[in-house]
């Protein structure tokens, strides 16, 4: 076995990931080091920290040398090769990778929102200092899923991916499936148990699972999407009474991201609260486990599946990529790392895209209000599969009811000025909620 | 984007990958190289062939000149600058893998049997010549678990493996399962689709998934493995009464190989039909399709599921180490291929793995014989938790039928010695045919 010098790691960010990753190469560094024939060795240099004398009390194997408060010093210590990035955010974080590209030094981040919000600068600063950014941390935690895109699937077209990944919104809709709890009982649950922050924006809007898809499709497609260019819609709306009607017609409700090439190379992406079969193998996604489903023109339907968040899994990802970064140390020319590859690319309009759908209004309740509805739907020639209006067994005579209708395969945008002239009617009483129903061939 | 000189390729095989990796190669060649920002460009430069006049008539397009019977030929060739093994078998596929190592030249390869058999001697050669064997299209088809296990998964210790991973025999359980048919009618209805080879003796005994195993274990752990070192049984003792049996208590059969890291370092592998729980998502694989559960340390339980086996599919793997291959041309020292990392390990022998198991005996029906075996169990110290003798509807007064227990966990090696002892009885009337239950955590 080869012997070589250790590198050194500056870890920007002590958090749960953070740590991880230290615990992971004190628990596993021998046994990285011999599976690399003894090319990789790897040690913590440095730590960024906002209070070292915190972090010295809840880390007590940390010496206390290793913590800096100024990211500068981080980055521009010789002591440090590769720099991890764990601190979120886009402008601190920005500031810090683009500083380690400036300095040669490759970066291994989990920042999905860094770099789905401003990959392209740094994905120039990457290409311009010849210098990667890794970044298997920043989708679906412990899957190896942006390694398998970028090098795994790197001779097929990828003609699509269907994904669950935000965990936390799969644990709420899960919660409301099994349990019955409406949204803000399981959300609250969730976060009693860790899987929420206090926080839940970004994971229940939908936004934390669009930054990753935004990702995902920047490497399958190769070039920079803008964050504005995508529909994305989270899981707030949905109500118990979806649920119900999903599972009665042999369905269950994902937070699913739908990503697709289109013969003319459009680019199909969005995010939102979906109707998919019980029977396809992403329905039985539990809990806080994330999945992707990738379709490649040579390997056809692959699923990847694991756990998509927390410390451990988080770091088992930053912890390859480190490897990876290395390994890069030693290449002469060019690196592994992703850079776009495509000047431009188109991403098909949301009112482009066309699934069925399950469409749920919050009428007065009268006589005339089914016909209403379906008379506006049919003048946009807008097919009806059936219709539904579950009776409150509470309050059989309610003024006010929810309303379903399920309707056949057509564009958004037809079915969004249908939406718009419906919303017209006097017995309509507020924006009526629109969720996708996907046939996931 | 850099431009670079293209890297010759040289096809041992033109059967069906190696057609699969040509097309691939001319559908997808310019995305794969825009995918490495210009650094890697591929073309066929050589195909080894039987019968080049054969070659010819099937495949139109490829010019005669690339065609070649010798493979030395190939092999030393100054176009070809990778070699791809894909003829089979463990002789002469060997010779060409040994000289193009020898040659300095990278070895893409999808011979489990030959890397399984022979990997000790290529692994060294590998090493003596700084030179990397490849070998994703060698397990699990177009699912990425080698690139996974050896690069994504680097930083943790893999705690379990299961894995269904041979197309055919789990396409034969399934029609046993869904279309209650005999082993014998499912084995042909796959080989009059394709799915099964004229001789199927190592899809159905166990052995093509024992080698990919064994390829899993020794990236995992280190080791080489030797194939006499493990316990393979095949489906061919599968019969329509185990799969109702299995049906009834809510498990399926399938061809599981097992692999587990005891807590002492030795590693429990072995390949073997069993009764796996209908709720697990391992059963919910059906099909030619192929999957394996991975437990790492850090990343936690991981599911990689895809096609695995077929042209494309495999070609999709061969291509992505081609690339991988190419890359590693550049670098100045060590390689990135799999290099044994550990001089020796322990595999736990079968006679002490331990879980549950279902017998099923074939017995003359007469008072007293459940009891007769029920004392030699007890005699044993194993516990029984069902027997069943299920009643053939056609001739319910046999004299010969098969009768069923279910035993609690217990040693292989117990086991085999009670069943040593039941097997003496005179109502015992051949060898019984046990299957494990395994509960996968």
């Amino acid at each position: 076995m080869n012997s070589c010098s250790s590198l050194g790691i500056g870890l920007a960010g002590f958090g749960t990931v953070g740590s991880g990753v230290w615990n992971t190469l004190h628990r596993n560094g021998d046994l990285i080091t011999g599976r690399t024939g003894g090319d990789v060795r790897l040690h913590v240099a440095k730590i960024l920290v906002r209070d070292p004398a915190k972090a010295r009390a809840t880390t007590g194997d940390v010496p206390a040398e290793l913590f800096t408060t100024d990211w500068n010093t981080l980055v521009a210590d010789p002591a440090v090769d590769i720099v991890v990035e764990l601190i979120g955010g886009t402008t601190d974080a920005f500031d810090i990778v683009a500083a380690a590209l400036r300095a040669k030094k490759p970066v291994v981040t989990g920042n999905k929102a860094l770099l789905a919000e401003r990959g392209v600068e740094l994905f120039a600063l990457s290409r311009e200092f010849d210098t990667p950014i890794h970044f298997e941390a920043a989708v679906a935690g412990g899957i190896p899923i942006i390694r398998t895109v970028q090098d795994s699937f790197i001779g097929n077209r990828i003609l699509s991916f269907s994904g669950i990944i935000n965990g936390t919104s799969n644990y709420i809709l899960g919660r409301m499936t099994d349990a019955a709890l409406t949204f803000e009982a399981a959300l609250a649950e969730a976060q009693a148990l860790g899987y929420a922050e206090a926080d839940p924006a970004l994971d229940v809007n939908g936004w934390d699972a669009a930054h990753k898809a935004i990702l995902l499709a920047t490497l399958a497609y190769g070039f920079p999407i803008d964050p504005k260019s995508i529909h994305v819609s989270g899981i707030e709306q949905v109500r118990p009474t979806d649920i119900h009607f999903a599972k009665s017609l042999g369905y269950v409700v994902k937070l699913l991201a739908v990503i697709r090439e289109h013969p003319d190379g459009a680019v199909e992406l969005r995010l939102q609260p979906s109707f998919i079969p019980k029977s396809h193998i992403l329905a039985s996604v539990h809990g806080v486990f994330n999945a992707v489903a990738v379709h490649g023109d040579a390997a056809g339907e692959s699923l990847f599946y694991g756990r998509g968040a927390g410390q451990d899994p988080t770091a088992s990802s930053a912890v390859a990529d480190l490897v990876e970064a290395a390994r890069s140390l030693r290449q002469t020319t060019g690196h592994r790392g992703f850079l776009p590859y495509r000047e431009n690319g188109r991403i098909l309009p949301v009112a482009e895209t066309s699934t069925a759908y399950y469409v749920r209004f919050d009428v007065t309740d009268r006589p005339g209000v089914i016909a209403e509805v379906a008379k506006i739907l049919a003048d946009h020639r807008i097919g009806i599969s059936g219709t539904h209006s579950p009776v409150n067994p509470d309050n059989p005579d309610a003024e006010f009811l929810d309303m379903v209708f399920l309707l056949h395969t057509c564009p958004f945008g037809k079915l969004q000025t249908a939406l718009d002239a419906i919303e017209q009617l006097d017995c309509i009483n507020s924006k009526p909620v629109v969720f996708r129903i996907e046939t996931l061939a």
